[in-house]
């Protein structure tokens, strides 16, 4: 996916290890070992049995960390010789020889692709291979797809709230939950849509575009004009010139710290302009001083970009800062300066977003930190890893909450599209079923919910599973596509996915079925399981 | 603070170098360098505003790592390669070469010790040196200050919550924000007093206990009787004296499948055996399961560890659980089957906690998870950056709220202690100014609020800011405290702290205050830099 030159394919996180795992994987896997269950053909299941942000869809992300943390599986001497001073002294030498030898070469990974709109209960993962190592993936695999999952989905919902033609760029570094938190919210948010990120590193390592200017910090470093310790810009005096369009505009009585600022940041980037307005009065301050650098810039054949607002109202703000924009335009006769850009940082979230369309606003563009990072709406996504068969038996999970029980056996699932050319639903089959056929009828059952089914007479028919791992045959199983590659094909599901499932809120859930053979041997196979009780 | 012997003192994150900044720090530094202001001297305050969870302390953590951080920072050649490449080429090609040379020995960082309970305003950091390198630092140190702190506060909450004498262990890996997520929720929330962790990798790196027995899956892979492939322990068969204890409780309708899982994990771990008992049924197949197997271990003189509860009502289910270990400790005369450990862990946070507490219930020990590892119920700590002093001239940040004013100049910190030895309030002040000496009476202000002033007679004063990194001076200035000292640091401090400081609702504020000089300094530049209107 690294489309940027700095990248490399190898992993970016040396704590993605096979330790990076909870220790009752260890001591299960050695308990298998000891009997000699270890290598007993496993299949696991990792699904999501709910959306999150109260949503009905989620993007599944976290691909390629998967699969460069499945290539590299291997416990080193330390970390097995860590596990030792940590198992009890009973347990038997060869298991950490076992340990030692442990690669994922026998195991097979069928995954949805990277990027696709996702839905309860369908496998964004199958794993098969010997029970002792897909046993030992579980933590390292939820915790890549968990977080990378959630922050995609976050993103697209930021996108659809800022609505058409806005500009989104992730601003959180700083407020996420460590480093690759911080990493990951760029990665996966850029590939969701966003434009791009602040953090530099992502933009290194994922080739994002980043973007930024300046901070409070740096108004306040400037005190009075006497701060400009340079004024020339392409052999003019640039601070007499903005001076001039400031007497010009009748703005004297704005903040002379400020203005040196605007001034010493625009002679360092005479050609990217965007300054911060809000350090003291946005209104009668930061936007006149702005407007004083652009017009000097202006005269010198530059063209500047724009204003940040980083507080106070912003619906009422931008539309202020728009009229003086035009204002401008006119008096000076600059139409475009009508159209310079006006970015909104302050905490925003979805209900911000949807409370400044009511309000009607002038923001292009948003930058978008704490809530997109740490998703503040619900900061965990719920994926499970679920054993499914052993040695060619099926295994069903059970609880009191039929939401709970798991659908048992390797399934594979295919996305139904209608003549419109919108998904109708996604079906699980048998893995020994035969593939669905484009216009021939089917019928598609609830899991659980007996009366609930239809005939479905798709027009095409998307195989959702992949192999995408195979560790007898060469490993990773693709090329691994590019960032631009999934950003487009997350762009493409959304057009087509109808708006109804993805809409923000009170959306209607997507139909997720079973065959009825696969209906019969789950229902089956959960009779078997759940007896039916003697009362005495 | 690494106690582990596989532990080194490099960083363990390779993600954490001087690229982990946004954009902007760089934009500004080049603002700067351009003029050569990058050299004038500079202080940042780093301090949170509002303490998090509704609550009215914060635990600092993140130390070590900024220690790791500023120590290690150099841009590395393709690191400036990157950025020349994203500035705009007319950027003069000596600012490339200044990064290059960039590093913290210019830079001087007073701190809070890790561990300290702090309260808001106090910098948890105070950074000094030159301009362009202390802007850069930004946006690592928050990053790895604000999440640390955070989870390190939240797991206070949950041991608060829990009560005395419970053991409480971090299990959130699976859905912590990306794997330094997980690591760090491992590290701080033991930190903070946790027992220890399912987190193999942080048991490794912080020499952190780590926990885990087995998952339902374990319980899933064995169907029969027959799955017990090994039946033999010290010379018994110990599936048939399993059988016999089970035939004496009467209990032969219970799951053999279940029975068959926890036979073999008591034979790979007799020493330790912990059993999850709600794959089935709880009350009529798990614990009755666990208890013939546990029978049977205590007749071969092994002492059984107990059971974990993973779903349903856990008040109810524990007390249950208790009533038939009391019953069998009883049938049995085994006394210490009574107390034998009830470990629950399924979405646990405070208000479960809470709930827990309010019917009664007798859970000695709680995982917990997603909760506490992304601090759900606030999933942020706003720490913020802020410039109070350039080139000697105190700096202050208006607004128009005055809780975001900043206090501006070079400050440090006292906390004044009663006779009783409870902490009674935080003292800014200007470091010119003496420090407050014990029993001397000292006039303490509100920041903002004019009238809310007090006389306090310390009996101790501690001083709050320690010099931690001199770039110029070898560096780091301590022997960092061992992770079991700062444990014990933190522990002291919340035995200390007044109760009503403390409690997790409806606490009452920790009082904050400055100097009268430091009050009348900072009116007096915030009446110069808010001047009187003219109103036409």
């Amino acid at each position: 996916m690294s489309s940027s030159p700095y990248a490399n394919s190898a992993p970016t996180n040396a704590l993605v290890t096979p330790l990076l795992t909870d220790l009752y994987q260890i001591t299960m896997a050695y308990a298998y070992w000891k009997v000699g269950r270890h290598t007993e053909e496993a299949t696991f299941d990792l699904f999501f049995r709910k959306n999150p942000f109260k949503g009905e869809f989620t993007v599944f992300a976290g691909l390629e960390e998967v699969l460069f943390f499945v290539n590299a599986f291997k416990f080193t001497k330390s970390d097995v010789d860590y596990i030792r001073d940590v198992l009890p002294p009973s347990t038997e030498p060869g298991f950490f020889d076992w340990l030692l030898s442990l690669d994922c070469s026998n195991v097979k990974i069928y995954a949805l692709k990277e990027g696709t709109i996702a839905f309860p209960r369908i496998p964004v993962l199958r794993i098969e291979g010997h029970l002792g190592i897909t046993q030992l993936l579980e933590t390292g695999l939820l915790n890549l797809l968990n977080y990378a999952s959630l922050v995609a989905t976050n993103a697209t919902r930021f996108i659809k709230a800022a609505g058409k033609d806005k500009i989104l760029f992730e601003f959180g570094l700083r407020r996420a939950q460590g480093p690759d938190g911080g990493i990951s919210a760029s990665r996966y948010s850029y590939m969701a849509g966003f434009h791009g990120t602040s953090n530099v590193l992502a933009g290194k390592l994922f080739g994002i575009p980043i973007k930024g200017t300046h901070a409070h910090a740096f108004v306040q470093a400037h005190r009075s004009l006497d701060d400009v310790k340079q004024t020339m810009l392409d052999g003019v005096d640039f601070k007499a010139l903005t001076l001039k369009y400031r007497a010009k505009m009748q703005a004297e009585n704005t903040n002379d710290g400020e203005l040196a600022a605007f001034i010493s940041y625009a002679l360092a980037f005479p050609q990217a302009f965007l300054a911060l307005v809000d350090t003291y009065e946005t209104l009668s301050s930061g936007i006149p001083n702005f407007l004083a650098v652009a017009l000097a810039l202006h005269e010198l054949g530059y063209k500047p970009n724009g204003i940040r607002l980083d507080s106070g109202d912003l619906a009422y703000l931008s539309k202020e800062a728009r009229r003086q924009f035009t204002e401008a335009a006119n008096t000076f006769g600059i139409p475009e300066f009508a159209k310079l850009t006006i970015v909104a940082s302050n905490d925003i979230n979805e209900a911000v977003l949807n409370s400044l369309n009511e309000q009607g606003h002038e923001i292009d563009s948003f930058g978008i930190g704490t809530h997109l990072v740490t998703c503040q709406a619900q900061p965990a996504l719920g994926m499970v890893y679920k054993l499914v068969e052993i040695s060619g038996q099926a295994r069903i999970k059970l609880s009191q909450e039929p939401s709970k029980v798991t659908i048992p056996g390797r399934k594979q699932a295919f996305r139904l599209v209608g003549a419109n050319g919108s998904p109708i639903l996604d079906l699980m089959m048998r893995c020994e079923e035969p593939n669905p056929s484009p216009n021939h009828r089917l019928l598609c059952r609830h899991a659980f919910d007996e009366m609930v089914r239809a005939y479905v007479t798709p027009s095409k028919v998307i195989p959702l599973h992949h192999l995408v791992w195979d560790g007898k045959n060469g490993g990773i199983q693709m090329t691994l596509p590019s960032m631009q590659e999934i950003r487009q094909y997350v762009a493409n599901q959304i057009h087509v996915m109808r708006s109804d499932v993805m809409r923000p809120l009170n959306a209607t859930p997507y139909k997720v079925s079973v065959s009825p053979d696969l209906y019969e041997f789950m229902h089956q196979l959960w009779a078997e399981e759940f007896p039916v009780r003697e009362l005495n």
